[in-house]
């Protein structure tokens, strides 16, 4: 078969959101692209993994700098005594563009299952090894959870607060708040967001 | 042309959500079933103003009972100093099956609209009226504003607090809570929401 | 319950399309128009069937006229020897609005199914007898079918076909070209449409 | 900023098909993943322009084979005298795939546009050249187009049958034949769709 093509087209399907067909349009776009394009584009994923470093205390990506194994955020705020674990780096970039947060980070990875054949990407360890240190150093005064209110991501949160009730008895924890999310319709909304909704009222 | 089939599809087209071709397929749908559908819907809807009142004191509809101006809810919860509003029935109805709250209700009947040339059906005179009365009577010590989060909605909120303010100044006003709702994926919601769930955050 | 506006709900939710939530809606709209517009409806709906006839020969609803028991098609065409086989009404519609067609039409009024508990509208013995009286006549030359291209319409094409064949062995019997379809993008289309459209190809 | 990550990103955004967020979701994907298949990816990529031919004849991409500059289609029905134009190698697949087709193919590459800032990449001049040389050899006698039935698609077989006809009178062209597409029904068919199926009805 058309050797080159095929193999090519299969590592695009592996990209996330990428089935077959448009694996395929993937690799007929850059057979018409001229091979600068290629050049350019095989150059900047050698470069990403040598220019973008991984934060040894939130796990975020970050560029790489001289001299530095954690990412900015963890540097200028290296006094903050709270710590918001989320489950990826583009919910970390959605806070931040939010401007409603100004402490520390914890990148989850990836969701803990139910299922336990589901490989799971969750760094446990290295998230109680976090804590660990930090409430040594006392620098942790409350963890908040604000990962999806999905299935997955409510049996992580509770996954994992009960390991790191059991090992830091003292440790507070918050979730973020649930209520009506902006441009919904009341009529549609579930019982359960009504319950936190109606239970967080706010004074106007 | 069709003169009664075109009729009566005009009318279906006035219904909500419906179209032109969805309208013609209401008729047509009515022509093949037998005479006694047609016959047991148009007595139904005759039957609907008969034996369906308003209440006198929320505006919501319910089934009519000799000798009450109110509804069964307006009746069972006579001593609450609560009063919900809410846009249209069927909120009423959400908010009901969620079992999370045991006061009264105000159903408002639309929204009030920044274009003026807009027509509002919202009962702005009779939401003063009423929480007039309810104060004289000592009977009134929240109005929880129960509106969709939308521009439409907000602004209708607004709009009823500044009126109801200035006549009443000491009432208390509160809306449901806001915050992330079941389902929602962090990455893609909005910065407003996740300042008020990061501010109503719950400690676990 | 609410006793009214559940009956009529019940009603509306047996409308093509319509689910439980929308036909709540509905009633909700009747209670909030006024009384002219029950009244209106209820007359027209009264009225459909006294002033729309089924037309038979064709069986497609019609303006009822005095003195007429076929429809305006059927009187006008009458030395047509062509008879087009259709669904139902809005499919007679869309082929007279492309203003391609200027033969007979024959209204099936539903599939018939591979499943036999599934009940059928289809008017076969009526298609029958039709096909019947005009061959005595010598009225009918080709039997157009022009029903959907989907596993139920190519179904009922097939078994009509059958009977018929078996009845009238002379008969001659055609089906809607196939091929590419306005606006299909040739990549996503299915073998079988690009064998026909092969097959039928116009010279140019 | 991100350097790495928005550099390489703004490459996966020039895609078919990727926007913003998905490109930012690949190079995320990138750096979860490990080193081996960034490195299984950039091979892979450089070896598609070194072991992909595009095929004299048709202009198609095929596997590169030692001594040939023709793909095996081409060298297969050397003695066929139909050539299909279709718009893009994905096109060349569905077809083949169809199976209903043994003769010559001839890839476009892109349409022409009404618009003449559009940048088109139609192999207009090498159609033009093939055709000459194919008449010259008594090698065609059937031009078919295959290109979608879009508003594109038609522009540009008709620009392409007006320039070919006026440089080689004595060609016969030809278009895949139009009619209803399996599963559409027949209610939602345009008048020109049904126009075509009406003319090139089939016999039973």
């Amino acid at each position: 078969m058309d050797g080159a093509i095929e193999k090519l087209a299969a590592l695009f399907e592996e990209f996330p959101g990428i089935g077959r067909r448009q694996s395929k349009r993937f690799v007929y776009f850059l057979l018409h692209k001229n091979k600068a394009f290629s050049k350019d584009l095989t150059e900047k994923i050698e470069a990403l993994k040598q220019e973008v470093s991984q934060c040894e205390e939130c796990f975020r990506f970050f560029p790489k700098e001289k001299d530095h194994v954690l990412c900015s955020t963890c540097r200028e705020r290296s006094s903050s005594t709270q710590v918001l674990i989320v489950e990826k780096d583009s919910d970390f970039n959605t806070i931040e563009k939010a401007g409603i947060y100004k402490g520390k980070y914890f990148i989850l990875g990836g969701f803990i299952f139910d299922n336990e054949k589901k490989k799971s990407f969750a760094r446990v360890d290295q998230l109680i090894q976090s804590v660990e240190q930090k409430l040594q150093n006392k620098k942790l005064d409350e963890l908040i959870f604000a990962l999806s209110l999905s299935p997955e991501g409510e049996y992580t949160r509770i996954r994992l607060q009960n390991i790191l009730r059991e090992k830091f008895p003292e440790l507070s924890f918050s979730t973020l708040g649930r209520g009506l999310s902006s441009g919904v319709e009341l009529e549609y909304s579930d019982s359960e967001t009504l319950k936190y909704a109606f239970q967080s009222r706010l004074p106007q």
